[in-house]
């Protein structure tokens, strides 16, 4: 008999890296470790002075991944017939956009004396919003100058991506912009670092990275040209030659496991680690996205993840953050979309406005779950952090409509609930409109897995029944996944992505089905959720409310500085 | 030398009942006492089916009448010089419009065996809103046949009004009204009660109340006609013989103490009542009302009070809930203006949201106190209980605008106390539009005595100097300031309500003045307020906002049935 094989799955979350060890003929995973990161809080590093910025240190990543690979490998060898000569290959998924400014070398400027105390040589983190200024000006450059740019992504580049970020850099630490070599995003960097190999021209970069949120395409020969790129500033023209021609899909391998990683791991030198790529899209592999499966995965935000198959055609759609070829499965246009916060609404609401606890989550969902909908006459919306798939702006801010002198905690927490599902419906309803009907929901993240009200509420305002992925840890399934892929189908039995996930992914039992009950009053607040939302929208904005809300950001910015 | 010379002021407000022993000759209190009522929460009986019911129980008002009059007898009796003889007037005052249904005696139906377990058999509390379809149909019918009963009260009839009350109990509780041979505001049946005499047709009605509240106007010969309150409902056509004629203002006696009642009370009989009026218009008079000054009496909700000299001309402000004949000085237009909620919206938050108590009011405001204007980034809309004045519409909710992840209690706490400051404002605004300007506030009450942020707020938002009232019972005392009035100027010294306030009362060193540094911030937030505000106007409602509140109010009473 053969020896059993395994991959290992490797997911870098916004606080904490989780290694899984993966049986790669059935999806099992036989080994977990999970690791926070040590600094900041829970791994985020703030600046007091300014709320958008939210970076991350790379030494957290190495310590996090040596942490939880070794740990997980000491748990999976507990297991009958495993052994580390049965890895056959290595995946990993990042948050992202999270770009890192390096050396020549690769090296993070973080990790190097002269910009150790430097808030700006850190890493990115994706959810840093401190570039919004820098995110208009491109968007406003591309509408002019490079419209068929934006038209991948949603139609505004955010805040949150790669060039809004290295500009911002330009403009508040010079000195760390013109330290560094190049940028690389954080699933480039990791995959390099196990290769032993992170030189800027030799790292295999992720076509999800890229082209989510760096513009990159094809059709135009890569990322967006140097012309355009000196448009913002020469420097980021200049800048260009120095990131990378070509990206790649995750079926593809980035490298082998160096002698050095392999020694600090306790694997054994040469295993294929697949081309990374971020957390939501691998996690949508390991929950089983397909044409007309839409995953999502809900937890401090959400990312909505589809794939539509290539018609030929170019494929977009306004208001979705990103479209690209090959993102999440090799061959199809992988579809993100999303929510800035989702998680977050309500730990913020229990956290700053309740001072309670987990336990206060609880006990509010109980009593939420005992009210009708439409009952307590509230309204809200999910913008608390900016919206990021169809507004696409993350200069929105939250709102909470109807409260009257009875309005209870548990009926505000029902509201922030109903307002995320709303934002979800929108989505959805969006992907259908521009010829991606979804058919089936798949869920996942740790919200979908504690939280039947939530659910609940997401099959009614949806109309659709939703599905639970079998695995709680699709994102680092996914990344095994592609482990099981990179390692070639003679070592790993599978040709393709999709037969890999056919063998290695399921969904439970629990099935949340639409209430007809509950839907005939959904259907009128989320037409009143849609009328708000709209009020926002970029034609017009007849509605004061569009007005008042960005005027008070622009009241609070004056009085801050 | 002459015997020192006192009047009792009667103070019924929502939760108790106040009375207070004054030196006639300097308005000195040498004597107070407070009962709160027993029945329901904190005196107001509710229904869980409905939370717009509000209703309190007229044994309450007995128990507590006697109790705390008593009570402060005992109390002034340690004072030397006085004597029970020395009380030459009594003066009292209620909330309202708090109409009850009585008998051919005048004695609540609430009282009777057969009515004691009857909700709608109780006094209607003035914040019990269950009557907001009689009050739109109320609006409806006189702006088509009798345009000018609305003028006199902003535009709009209210659900917390005499009419509306009555005729929903002709609706919900067909049997109490049936059994009601009339129906009695509060404030008229306390002096009828101390003078012995309820008999509906014998007791003086106040102004205050019938002018402010029953569309009483002596250029139309009184109450409404008989003719329009039969499109009412014919038997509310047939009611109005059995109600009143004419009203008083207070410098006139209502009835003369009668042995029980001077018995009970401990004080001797035949002693002047006069006749009764609003706890809000009496706290204005008990805080120096004149031309110019307005009286901000903050509470749970606010009034604001002031009055316009008479210049022969008809004195109409739309919005503006009441302008009558004498009823807050004799002899000035009276102008009644308010909030339906202040106090209570920060209670809301603080007991709803937060589940704290009066120690996390403090905490809130010292941290809301080290905020800058406008750098929470958030805006409030306070209609939590409605608009009173200016959009006169109880079917208005509240709202939260531009809150993010980091949004913490004391920012909302501060963008409450704001949302309260700009309502106050907007209402000065519009009386100042139609010639009734504001030169000076005299704040009163308990928030204005223990809020120094918010009368802060108040100042700065307002740019003016806000005084306190020297008294912090200035509603008591404006009862016993009647009280000496209808003494007369034998007994009590006072030709006039002017001269007898002019004595009584005044204000404290402390002042409020405007920070030049918050005006310009506090301009452009309340240029916001406005925004939002006026897209709720009565013209247009072009706004989105609008739509989705009232609609959700709808959808929240559909789900209800």
């Amino acid at each position: 008999m053969a020896p059993e094989k395994y991959t290992i799955g490797i997911d870098f979350g916004t606080n904490s890296v989780r290694a899984v060890i993966v049986d790669v003929d059935t999806g099992e995973e036989i080994a977990t470790n999970v690791r926070n990161y040590r600094r900041g809080e829970q791994g985020v590093i703030t600046d007091p002075a300014n709320p958008h910025v939210a970076r991350q240190h790379p030494a957290d990543y190495h310590e996090g991944l040596v942490g939880c690979v070794t740990a997980a490998l000491a748990e999976a060898h507990s297991v009958p017939g495993f052994a580390a000569e049965g890895i056959i290959g290595i995946g990993v998924d990042t948050t992202g956009s999270t770009p890192m400014p390096v050396d020549r070398e690769g090296t993070p400027l973080a990790l190097q004396d002269e910009f150790k105390d430097n808030i700006n040589a850190l890493a990115w983190l994706w959810k840093d919003h401190s570039s919004m200024a820098e995110a208009e000006k491109i968007t406003a450059l591309a509408t002019k100058h490079r419209p068929h740019y934006l038209a991948k992504c949603g139609g505004t580049y955010s805040s949150e991506w790669f060039f809004s970020k290295i500009w911002h850099c330009l403009f508040v630490a010079p000195d760390v912009f013109e330290a560094a070599y190049s940028w690389v995003e954080f699933c480039d960097y990791i995959p390099a670092l196990l290769a032993g190999d992170t030189r800027p021209e030799h790292i295999k970069r992720s076509v999800c990275a890229a082209g989510h949120k760096a513009m990159y395409c094809e059709e135009w020969a890569g990322l967006p040209d140097a012309e355009f790129l000196a448009m913002l500033d020469p420097k980021i023209g200049q800048l260009r030659s120095r990131l990378y021609e070509k990206a790649y899909s995750s079926d593809v391998i980035a490298g082998y496991l160096s002698p050095e990683w392999a020694e600090k791991l306790g694997l054994v030198a040469g295993i294929p680690v697949a081309v990374g790529g971020f957390d939501a899209h691998y996690g949508a592999v390991g929950a089983g996205v397909a044409a007309g499966t839409v995953v999502k995965i809900i937890g401090t935000s959400t990312c909505d993840i589809t794939v539509a198959p290539k018609t030929g055609e170019s494929l977009n759609i306004p208001g979705v953050c990103g479209i690209v070829d090959g993102s999440v499965l090799p061959g199809y246009y992988g579809i993100e979309a999303g929510q800035s916060a989702v998680g977050d609404i309500f730990n913020w609401f229990v956290t700053e406005l309740c001072e309670g606890d987990a336990a206060l989550h609880d006990e509010l969902t109980s009593q939420a779950s005992a009210l009708k909908p439409g009952q307590s006459g509230l309204l809200a919306l999910d913008w608390n952090n900016g919206n990021r798939t169809i507004l696409v702006d993350a200069r929105l801010s939250g709102l909470l409509l109807g409260q009257t002198l009875q309005t209870n905690r548990a009926e505000v927490y029902r509201a922030l609930i109903e307002a995320t599902a709303f934002g979800a419906l929108t989505i959805h309803n969006r992907l259908a409109e521009y010829g991606v009907p979804i058919e089936r929901i798949v869920a996942c993240g740790g919200i979908a897995e504690k939280n039947a009200l939530l659910m609940q509420i997401y099959a009614d305002v949806s109309g659709k029944s939703i599905y639970l992925s079998r695995s709680p840890q699709t994102c680092a399934l996914g990344a095994a996944i592609f482990g099981a892929v990179v390692a070639g189908s003679e070592q790993g039995d599978y040709e393709t992505t999709e037969q890999a996930q056919a063998a290695m992914t399921g969904v439970k039992d629990t099935v949340y089905e639409p209430n007809p009950d509950s839907q005939p009053v959904y259907g009128q607040l989320y037409g009143l959720y849609k009328q708000l939302h709209d009020s926002f929208g970029l034609e017009g904005h007849a509605d004061c409310l569009y007005d008042v809300m960005k005027r008070l950001l622009d009241i609070k910015q004056q009085v801050s500085n």
